[in-house]
Parts: C-alpha cells; sequence; structure tokens
C-alpha cells in the first residue's frame, strides 16, 4: 500500500433494491456532507434537540428518552437488551428468522434465561401464544418481538401484544429496523417500552445510527438496575444525560454527520407525511408482487403479514436465484437481496424501502429480472411482469 | 413537532480546535456524500480492503485483523477489552486521566479484576511501574494503557512496555485515539496486541468508526474464549469474517459512507507521508505553545510528555476559563476545549488535528484568545503571542 495505489473513490452507482441500505436523496447526502460541529456545541445541541421531536413523531411515542445509538441497527438491538437485563432475568424471545434469532443470542450474552417462542419462517406469532409462554414462565422481564422480520418479510401484528405483557408485569421491546418510516409504527399506542430501528431502510439515510425509544416503564427498570450495564458505550443511563436538555454530559462523541443526515431524512419524511408515506410503501410493493407473480415468484410470507418494505419472494421454480441476481447486479446495476438461513438459495429479497419505493424501481427490476429469466426461457411473454404491475397502478 | 417547525439545516461554521472532532478537507466531506453501495456489494468489499490496507500502513503494522470498528472511539475501546477479557482475568490499567479511567471502567464491566495503576493526571507511567504491577499480581490477561491522554495532553512514552508484557504473558492494549496519524504510533515495533483509535482527532474524518487492530496473538486470545464475547455487536469473532477477504459473512450493516470517508482520510494521510505530517503536528504544536506562554499558560504536561494534537494548558493566573472559552466560541467561531475531572475550570484544550494543525489555526486561536483576555487587562503588550509563534515558525 502507497498513497498511489489508493486511487479516487469511484464506486458504480447502484439501485440498492436489497435489504437495505436503501436509495439516499440527495438532500440527505448533502446534510452529511456538511462540516461539522462539536459534539458540545450549543448549534449541535440544537440540532440533537430536533432530532429526538422529529424521532418522537416517527415513532409515534411521546418518550422522553428517544436517541440515536451511536452504531447501526444491530446496536439498537444491542442497547435496548442490555439495558434492560440482568443476568437470570427470563425473555422471551420471537424466533422466525435472523432477527429474532439474533435477539435470543443478545439476550443469553447478557446473562437472560432466553426462553424461545419459535415459529417457521415467514410466519409471525399470536397474542396467545406469546401469554402462553408468560404464564407458563412467570415472572418475565421482557418479551421481544421483530416488527419487520428482514430476512423473510413478514408482518408481526401487534395488536393486544401490549396489554398481554404489562398484565404479566413485563416490558415489550419491538425490532423495527425494516418498518420504521415504511409502515405503521405505533410505540405508544402498541405499548412497546422499547422500540429501535435503523437508519438505512425506510428512513432512507445512509447506516450508522440506531433511533431508539424507552418508555418511562422502561427508563424505570433502567434506573433500578442492580449491576452496571455490561456495555459502557451503549449504557444508556449515562448516554441519557448527554441526550437530556440542561444535562448534555460528555458522554463519547455522537457521529455528528450522521446525525445531520438522519436529521435530513427525518425531514423528509415529516415533509411528506407518514401516512402518504405508508400508503406509497404499499402501492409500491402491491405492483411489486403483482408483477414477480407474473413471473412465477410466490411471496414468503402470507397475505396480511406481509412488509411491503421488504419483499421476499421464491425465485420461480427450476431457477437458480444466485446467478439471476448477480446478472441483475452487474449487468443492471440494482442490487436485490438473496436468502439467509433455511432461505438461503431460494429466495430473492426486494427492498423498497424510502426513496426506493417509487415506480422507477418496480418498473427497473421487473423488467431486469424478466430480461435474464428470458435467458432460460421463464418467461411465459415478454412484458408480462411489466403490464401486471401497471395494472395495479392504472387500478 | 411538524414538518414546518424543522428547518433547513443551517449549523455554523467553526474552526473546530478542541479535543475532537478536528476540521474535515473538503475531500473527505465529498467522499463522505457519495451515494451508498450495498455492504455486500463486491465493488463494496474492494473498498473495504483498501481501506484495511491504508490502516495498516497508518498503525505501522502488518496484522491481518485490522478494521474500522462501527461506532466512535469508545466502542474500539470497548471491543478491544471485551473481545480479550473473560469474567476473572486480571487487567492492569494505567489510570492517569478521563481515558485511562474508562478502560478501568469496562475493563470493571467484562468481569475482570482491575489493577489500577494511578499517576496524577498530566503524569505517565514508567516500564518499571507497569513491571512491578505485573511481576506482583502474576497471571495478567492484558494491560491498558493510553498513549494520548485527551483529558491531560501527556504522551505515554511506549519504549519497553511490549517487551515487558511479553516477559510476563500480558496482552499489551494502547489507545491511540488522538495520537494516530499526528504523531508516531508503532504497533508493531512496540509489540501492541491491540490498538484502537477514532476518526475524528488526527485522521481530520467525521466521528463514526474506530480502527482496529489486533496482533495475532491477541487473535488468538479472541479464539481460545470460554465464554461467548458479551457484546453481540462488538464480537470481532464473528466481525472478523465480514473483513476477511474469501469469507464477507453478513454480520452487519456497515456504515458504508464512513467508511468512504475514512478511506479518503486516510488517502490524505498517505499522500502527506505519515512521517511529514507527524513534522507538521510538532511544528504548529510547538508555535501554539509558544504564543500561549507569552499569554501566561502553563502547559499540564511535561516537556517531552507533550501531545502536540492535544495542547492542554492552565489558564493564565486569576482569569475563569469558561468565560474566555465562550467567547471565542461565539464571537470568533473557534471552537476550544475546557478541563475534564480534577482539570475542570482550570486548564484549556486546543487541538492541532489534522487538518486544523496549521499556521491559520494557530494564528486565529492565538489572536482570539489575546483579544479577549486583553479586555481583562491580561495581556503584556499587543501582539505578543503572535510574535512569540511567528519566532517558531520564522526560527
Amino acid at each position: 500500500m502507497t498513497a498511489a495505489s489508493l486511487s479516487e473513490l469511484a464506486p458504480p452507482t447502484r439501485l440498492l433494491l436489497g435489504p437495505g441500505p436503501s436509495p439516499v436523496s440527495p438532500r440527505v447526502l448533502r446534510a452529511l456532507g456538511t462540516p461539522p460541529l462539536g459534539h458540545l456545541d450549543p448549534a449541535f445541541l440544537v440540532i440533537m434537540n430536533e432530532l429526538q421531536a422529529a424521532l418522537r413523531e416517527v415513532f409515534r411515542t411521546r418518550n422522553p428518552f428517544t436517541i440515536a445509538v451511536s452504531g447501526t441497527g444491530s446496536a439498537g438491538m444491542e442497547a435496548a437488551l442490555v439495558n434492560l437485563l440482568e443476568p437470570g432475568d427470563t425473555a422471551v424471545v420471537g424466533v422466525n428468522g435472523v432477527f429474532g434469532a439474533r435477539l435470543a443470542d443478545i439476550a443469553g450474552r447478557c446473562g437472560a434465561k432466553v426462553v424461545k417462542l419459535e415459529a417457521p419462517w415467514g410466519e409471525v406469532f399470536t397474542p396467545a401464544e406469546v401469554e402462553e409462554a408468560l404464564a407458563r414462565e412467570g415472572n418475565v422481564k421482557l418479551v421481544a418481538l421483530v416488527h419487520a422480520e428482514t430476512s423473510t418479510g413478514a408482518r408481526q401484528p401487534m395488536e393486544g401484544m401490549g396489554d398481554l405483557c404489562r398484565r404479566h408485569g413485563a416490558l415489550l421491546v419491538l425490532d423495527t429496523v425494516t418498518s420504521l418510516g415504511g409502515l405503521p409504527v405505533e410505540v405508544d399506542a402498541w405499548g412497546v417500552d422499547a422500540c429501535y430501528s435503523g437508519t438505512q431502510k425506510c428512513l432512507s439515510c445512509p447506516p450508522g445510527l440506531a433511533p431508539l425509544t424507552f418508555s418511562p416503564r422502561a427508563v424505570e427498570v433502567l434506573k433500578s438496575r442492580k449491576q452496571k450495564v455490561q456495555s459502557w458505550y451503549l449504557d444508556m443511563s449515562m448516554i441519557a444525560d448527554y441526550w437530556t436538555e440542561g444535562k448534555r454530559a460528555y458522554h463519547h462523541t455522537a457521529p455528528i454527520n450522521m446525525v445531520y443526515a438522519l436529521r435530513e431524512a427525518l425531514r423528509l419524511v415529516l415533509e411528506e407525511g407518514l401516512d402518504a408515506r405508508f400508503a406509497r410503501h404499499a402501492r409500491h410493493s402491491a405492483a411489486l408482487l403483482a408483477g414477480l407473480a407474473a413471473l412465477g415468484c410466490r411471496p414468503v410470507a402470507a397475505e396480511g403479514r406481509r412488509l411491503p418494505s421488504l419483499n421476499c419472494i421464491f425465485a420461480p421454480d427450476g431457477v437458480a436465484e444466485a446467478p439471476v441476481r448477480k446478472a441483475v447486479l452487474e449487468e443492471f446495476d440494482i442490487e436485490i437481496g438473496g436468502g439467509l438461513g433455511p432461505l438461503a438459495g431460494k429466495v430473492w429479497r426486494i427492498g423498497l424501502m424510502g426513496d426506493g419505493a417509487r415506480q422507477g424501481s418496480v418498473v427497473a427490476v421487473l423488467s431486469a429480472l424478466e430480461q435474464v429469466l428470458a435467458r432460460q426461457g421463464k418467461v411465459s411473454r415478454p412484458g408480462v411482469a411489466l403490464e401486471a404491475a401497471l395494472r395495479v397502478y392504472e387500478g
């Protein structure tokens, strides 16, 4: 390595329709590239206040403790668990994909007794299943569920979950990495006690921060811990003092430029309006799925349980998924995702998130898939996918 | 909060001469604002390889395990300790400022027996002191020292430290957050086993990543752990697979745009050349200290033990430091730092890091300080600070 061997940064331009990151608006990129302030500059503290207020809107919560964790979405997951669990606590974790499994792994590293609720990948949990586990185990500290399972495209219905957790004295932790800003997330109405997300999905911001909100109940649990939080970096009892107006105690240096970018991304979300944004995501997902159906691709998750932001579909019968995905990337500069775990080699994961949820994306990816599949003789009639999608837009 | 209440991002333009973040080159900001690739895109994996090669140059190491942790400098600190320590291990930690204390705090959270070596703030440790602790304790897992103590401006000499740790079978962990890229850091020559830094100091990149390198010895310790690493997010046994060519297993989404920015920042470091960069930092620090001396400001750390990157000086006798610092920020748009812990209210911390280490910064901050102090009748003769600084530049 010498200076000469490191050439100018010149990445290809890709249309990001995988499981994240999603396309980023030029306005967000411009905010990201703004010269930084110091993390204790009074002008930066105003920006933090604004960011917090915007995050509360997007999470639909009044929780004072609403911040952006200095890491990617998984840091938000870890922050939720390490602050609320202590060794010996019991955690009931819904495992129906990669991210539920990750929650269980982290809860175990906290020294908790982990009770896994398991469902086949692509399926979700009923309130009765959760309640049965709570009643059976007794004295459960928290229930952790994945609202938007990025590995399967399944949407976990939340009706009733908050109430039953409260009845059993358990906190409710919810992963909204792939839902926040793309479909309804109702932290207060659902009775969620700890909710985290990532920036690089439906918020259309680069990866690097994890929005996180704690209910007053969760803050109470944090404050009454017997032991120190095992992570110093993610210790919210200290970080809260940096994010609380009037305190602003130095903990660690915030990722200033990412805060700028997330603020601008949230500004775009609020300008559009949450409900309009959710409708947009739903509309383009419906068109995409219609087009994919015409190509012989069946969704993994059942109707009514699907994420509009992450469309996980089986590759057509007799089609090897990886070479198609590679061709779509290399020839068309479009990124789509493959499967993880038991779905590896079987599915594509097509994200329509934030700025990616638009007709241009739907048309581009369907056209690319159709052309690649046509070479294998797997398309019934040229244009079949686009026509099906356009019917949804017209209808 | 409504969309209308969130106005355009318009931070003031500050000259960042505090303890970090430091000024960022327009080239780095441009790289930061480049549209992201996916974190598993083959084109991004090439960029990761390039980043790793550049980091090895800057750390002066051949360690294959050399990466950027997805968090700020303190995440690098935590990553070093949680991966190498297990409950019951003994850690000898040098505490002579805020960051040594933080190392001790984190080591305790790992369940380690923490043996604190203590020295007054501003002072450093001798090899004899470290060796005495190693001999006394026996079976020490690691020694952790702070090369560049940002809270005091003290530089820890490293000669002999690696050898004595090896003789006693201990790993050597070194914090170079405020030194990497600004003064010599010799990971291999010093026998350092785990070394971490931040991006927002002498590398002149925004905060958000933590360069980290592990020696083969440290990797061996990581591989032979009895227990899982307590942090999933910072578990280097899994993260290594993402950063290893040919594996690239998904762990978490990397902060793509920060990787772009750090790559460009390292490119600038290598273009300048490390030795030239170190000489530049030393030269401007000498000029600054000469000017400050003419204003009655004495450095906290002794001659030969000072960081050129972080100049920590006592405010002149009879001067309240905070109002001066506030005036320098508000009237001159220059950020300088105050003191922490026992130095709070007593010192200023003036960073000359990366792009901030230039004559323009030195002249600007001396001029601002002189004007504010002159109002209090604390300046012997107008221009005295600048003259002293210029004599160093001319000499």
